[in-house]
């Protein structure tokens, strides 16, 4: 049986509750069965994958954090102590992280730690392309190897989650190229951009995005994105197509999605959006997916904080379908 | 120490990642440590009271649904079945129910349900007063037992839920009352009403609000309140004053609020608002309150669902006290 939207909701109408009247809740819950095309879906077990990586744009000016901290928050990671780690713990979620590209290798890691570093952070967007078409595969299969993984694993609901100073820089560029915005509306402040940085990242953004519109499929692509994006975008791809369900975290993430979108029409069908991102651009970039938010909190922060706020929603949600008795059981 | 909203984002602040960059997962943490006077708030155990009762004003065509449904839905909440026990189990949250004045009796209860029946439901307020200053009295006194227990067994989080066919016209009444509203502000289609019913609700709400601003004190809010709404309102007052952590439902909830801030002043410091519901009059009664909704998400069932839908948001709030590093642990 094909369980669609109508399908769903239908049985929502039925449960001994006035129609409707958990708004939201039943229309997350109906796209939960769409997703999972059952209709008792599964939230349990999560995981989320971070995926780290460094970006060569960031020695342009781009961004008040410098390449370091990348490395910085990826050991505070591995000792449980990100905000991402406390979230995960909070919410029962599984947490792998993958350095796709940092800039220095992690001493005695943890083993939810796996090094997959093409090389030592991307090339600088700014000058050329970021990174080669080879690099650009090689990312998305270690993303695409990371969903296997957790399907092979059992995982129902997976998460992406990034951690990459530079990043939104890339975010932007592949949102401005993806999502048909402006670079003025892709380019947001980041992690804490001030007026001068702002400016010199939207100029950057503008001209790499132009730059690459002249290039072709993954040319292009690889040419602004960055390796933990890739890797996303490779995960999500995965995920979609093994059927998983995939709960989408802020602006970064979304660019990975949008690249998966571009080279596997229907992986979005797969994802819900956690949040809506206080970055600018992020709007455009779900509209492009159609994917409506389920939260507005102006969270900026990636490392999949945002999708971790928001799971719990989905078991919420995934309730109504198990424990919820029919109207006819009660009729009179 | 004093833990202020400015102490408890200073702490936030010094937090591993950038300033704000939680948004209001960050407000909410704060909020969450002052009304704890903790830098670690706790969120479990958390409890829910679901608090019941019949209004005779159903009987003067308020309400898409009868009077007898009341009773069916307590029916369902002791077996379990109902949209507030499947949200409470996903949670974790420990379930009570309380009949304040159903029409019939509940055989062969569960363990968690009591029978604190005042009168088979209150008399119809759209004919004279719905209950005397005395039952008003009795039944605030049950609410502040359950409150007392709750603390008494070492709940952090008290939840109080509703069920009573009618109980949004004394809802809009109490938010005329009580918040300032006019009639048709205060006055929405509850579990569903049709225009003709709304229009009637309406008419009733505003004749019946102006006949209660003649009386004084709690005369006033006995003409036109319920049972379960006076319980909701001495439950609330006294988790208040014993600090415990109030998540607000829903409109009936947020009237019961309003009567409990209208006689023990500063309860509603204790409180944290989970949603904005569909009921057009919800958004004056939580400004009143000078409460911001954790979600907009069109729910108006009642019986705690908001609140409950809400409830692991403020695990994830609650965790980045515990468990994140201070940047100046990092920092080299």
């Amino acid at each position: 049986m094909n369980i669609t939207l109508e399908t769903a909701q239908a049985h929502l109408d039925a449960l001994a509750k006035p129609k409707g009247s958990l708004g939201r809740l039943e229309i997350l819950a109906a796209r939960l069965a769409v997703i999972q095309q059952s209709l008792k879906p599964q939230t349990r077990p999560r995981r989320i994958v971070l995926f780290a990586g460094d970006h060569g744009v960031a020695e342009s000016g781009v961004t008040a954090w410098p390449s370091a901290v990348t490395g910085a928050m990826i050991g505070l990671i591995c000792a449980g102590r990100a905000s991402s780690c406390a979230l995960a713990s909070a919410q029962g979620a599984d947490l792998r992280l993958v350095d796709m590209g940092s800039l220095s290798s992690t001493p005695n890691p943890p083993v939810f730690f796996r090094d997959a570093r093409i090389a030592p952070g991307t090339a600088d967007l700014s000058c050329g392309a970021a990174m080669t078409v080879d690099q650009f595969e090689q990312a998305w299969s270690v993303g695409e190897e990371e969903a296997r993984r957790a399907h092979a694993e059992d995982f129902r609901i997976l998460i992406a989650g990034e951690m990459g100073i530079g990043n939104t820089t890339a975010a932007a560029c592949l949102t401005m190229l993806l999502a048909g915005t402006d670079a003025s509306t892709a380019t947001g402040r980041g992690a804490g951009a001030d007026d001068a940085i702002l400016a010199r990242k939207c100029a950057i953004v503008e001209a790499a995005t132009n730059s690459a519109r002249s290039l072709d499929g993954s040319t292009a692509v690889a040419a602004i994105a960055g390796f933990e994006i890739a890797a996303m975008a490779g995960y999500f791809a995965q995920a979609a197509q093994q059927g998983s369900t995939i709960l989408l975290d802020g602006y970064v993430t979304t660019a990975a999605a949008l690249v998966a979108e571009h080279f596997r029409p229907g992986t979005s069908a797969q994802m819900i959006a956690a949040h809506l991102s206080a970055e600018p651009g992020h709007r455009a970039a779900l509209n492009a997916l159609a994917l409506e938010p389920l939260l507005q909190w102006d969270m900026r922060l990636g490392e999949g904080t945002g999708a971790l706020t928001a799971l719990p929603l989905l078991d919420s949600a995934a309730a109504l379908f198990a424990d919820v008795a029919l109207l006819a059981d009660i009729a009179p």
